[in-house]
């Protein structure tokens, strides 16, 4: 393929050029790559450098490159840190759904220097962005699209779109409005040059198409937006007047965005952990959970210190408890990792909840007679104990179906009370399983070994 | 929003329309319904139900509503089980790609059968799609496509597009070609229909474009169609023959596929059981994982039993064991997690990578170092002994760095040699913290108690 990825020989290339101190060698040698290769090459060098490459480049590369920088290299530093004037500049090219996203991340006083920089017009859609929550189909929208009156004709419409279209780089869908603003449809170019004569485009518009209000959750625009296999979704007031578009792009960083929270949920980390973050941020976002997990621990522990004697008296069941609570929490978590997945991809009834519960308590019994079979053998060989072995056999197997039971029920309950089911961690999960696993294998064997 | 969920009363009322036996009736409601929907709806009713509704449906609703269902709803059976004509009738409707994925499926006799049944030119449109691994650029790629020659006038190339479009429902971008079908680049509508005057396509075409070869990965397909945020990706041959197009919608379906991969091979599933499957796929899947886990259990529980002695004269030492292991295992799946997911987001520099194991370090230190303090504490009032508090406090830091490290630095190996790092599941990891920290804990044990 055509190799649109910054490799090593790019990035040493162009940090070479960076430390000629030659403006113009620089400059020839950024013309090469596309802006989004140039904010992955932010992400590895200093600010100072940043700074330098955006002042060199044509105001319409730096926008796009400032647009497409992750989040979490924090553009709206490197924006703050600019020139006002070639600040201004840049934000002028940016989209208004882009722009809103970085200047929200300013402190409120910064956000009032930059707007206040701005064209009225420019300034009044940001701030009018700026209202809705980062994670709605509000936040998401972006207020420039194409629309077209029902009342055009054919020859005027082409014109207005054309007129229109002069402003707006890339359009998928064409928005049909009424003279009031209200949302009537859409229509595409397509049919619109393929109608024969001059027709109206009341004649040709598609009345029956999704649309969403600006507070819906951006899980579900993105759910939407996938199921229907659309570029672009209009989003209306709940008067029907078209506010804005959410388009396919930015529901492909929304599910990146939520498959990163719900794989660092399921593992016990706060979702709001950043990735390419410090250490600072990671023991404030993991340390809580760890002392979460503390806790949980010390229940297990203390079923251990309940059967002290018993363990006084046959030392080696320590070296089972390693293995039952071990296996445990690891069945656990298979059972766990496969309902969160199957709750975020789907809508389960209820009678479908009864049987993944049923279907793991199952699974659970087969594999923890399996495993527990493994054991028993070794115990027999090892430990030259048949009894020992009968209890480590059914102490494994009712673990690994309590580990079934909780690490599929626990998140769908979870879902049916309306707490994100990803939630329910390993850490969460892997308590149920030593805390039982303890006290199965112990309580038998103090029943049926002493 | 305007409601396009299957709830609980859709369903009712299908169900209801389903038993009442009037196939007039239940055309009637089915007809409120989006093919998506009644694609939804088959995961709660029986084949039985499923063809009566197929057969009902107009063929291009029919052929929609097979597109649309979950590949682990097995549209493939479906189709096999339906009338051959019926059958014929809904694949020449569907578009290539969606047929090939659907027809792969099947076993090669039952392939041959459906095969031999379709026009000659669509037939071979297929078999040709078939020879690609349905997981890179050419399993996804679609063959229709609107193709214009570089050579044509705006009004012979408008003409020409409306020509093709007649055959394709939705397109994104126009493809344009030479006298030998070599890819030269694209134009949109839009800039054909605002040039001015009876311009070449020519002077409109843009050249600087992303394309993939067919034997490209989808993740990497994927991930150049979301870093250019286009609608769609034109595949070519090492010839630049252009083959077809990969589009937004295939890419959203790959994301979603590549993330559950993700997070049920980082929590010890195989990455092909379906989500949806019986017991028995999930027992398939996830034994061997227990039974490996099973192997590296007994390598921990080897240590344990090798300190049996120590053990056998200080019994509260079980009682932490549990606590220092548990707490080594959720922090090493979190330093797993963040890991496995920047390293699925972004491609790591060495320096980046060495970084990352640097600040696991620092954060096992720290998160070790707080949670060995409250264990400390607990022990010294629980259980008199500062000595025995200092060696609990020492074994949890050391195990909280060791989980760290491995954590994150196990699967930025197996990166670096190629394998996949989700396969550094939990299960691999956790068996370093519950050897080191069973090593730990009771090696400091018998040198300083006892």
């Amino acid at each position: 393929m055509q190799s649109f990825d910054l490799d090593k020989t790019d990035v040493s290339k162009i940090k070479s050029a960076l430390s000629s101190g030659n403006d113009e060698h620089l400059k020839a040698v950024l013309g090469e790559y596309h802006a989004s290769e140039i904010a992955i090459l932010f992400e590895s060098i200093t600010k100072e450098d940043r700074q330098r490459i955006i002042n060199l480049l044509p105001v319409e590369i730096a926008s796009e490159v400032i647009s497409e920088m992750h989040e979490e290299a924090h553009p709206e530093e490197l924006l703050l840190q600019l020139h006002p004037e070639k600040r201004t500049e840049i934000v002028e090219e940016l989209d208004y759904d882009d722009a809103t996203d970085i200047i929200s991340q300013l402190e409120e006083h910064e956000q009032k220097e930059i707007l206040g920089d701005l064209s009225e017009d420019d300034a009044s859609e940001i701030r009018n962005l700026l209202r809705y929550d980062e994670d709605t189909a509000g936040g998401l929208m972006n207020t420039e699209f194409i629309r077209i009156n029902l009342n055009l004709t054919k020859k005027d419409a082409i014109e207005e779109i054309i007129r229109q279209s002069e402003e707006i780089e890339e359009f998928y869908t064409i928005f049909v409005v009424d003279d009031h603003n209200i949302f009537r449809g859409i229509v595409s170019l397509k049919d619109i040059i393929k109608s024969k004569g001059n027709v109206h485009i009341t004649e040709l518009v598609k009345t029956e198409v999704a649309w969403v209000y600006p507070d819906m959750d951006q899980e579900e625009v993105a759910r939407l937006i996938s199921q229907y296999n659309i570029t672009s979704i209009p989003v209306v007031d709940h008067e029907m007047h078209l506010l804005g578009r959410v388009t396919f792009d930015d529901v492909i960083d929304v599910l990146e965005d939520e498959n990163t929270e719900d794989i660092l949920k399921i593992s016990g980390v706060s979702e709001d952990e950043e990735l390419s973050g410090n250490w600072i941020d990671a023991v404030k976002s993991r340390l809580p959970w760890l002392i979460i997990n503390l806790a949980t621990a010390f229940l297990a522990s203390a079923v251990v210190r309940y059967f002290e004697p018993t363990l006084e008296k046959i030392a080696v069941l320590s070296a089972y408890m390693t293995i039952i609570a071990g296996m445990g929490g690891n069945a656990a978590t298979q059972a766990l990792a496969v309902t969160v997945r199957r709750i975020s991809l789907y809508d389960l009834t209820d009678s479908q909840a009864y049987r993944t519960v049923l279907k793991e308590f199952t699974v659970g019994l087969i594999n923890g007679a399996a495993t527990g079979l493994i054991v028993l053998v070794f115990a027999l060989y090892f430990d030259s104990n048949p009894l020992l072995g009968v209890v480590i056999f059914l102490a494994m197997t009712g673990n690994l179906v309590i580990a079934g039971i909780t690490g599929a029920g626990i998140p769908l309950i979870l879902k049916r009370v309306g707490i994100d089911p990803a939630i329910a961690s390993s850490i969460i999960i892997t308590t149920f399983t030593d805390v039982f696993g303890f006290f199965l294998l112990l309580g038998l064997a103090s029943k049926l070994l002493l």
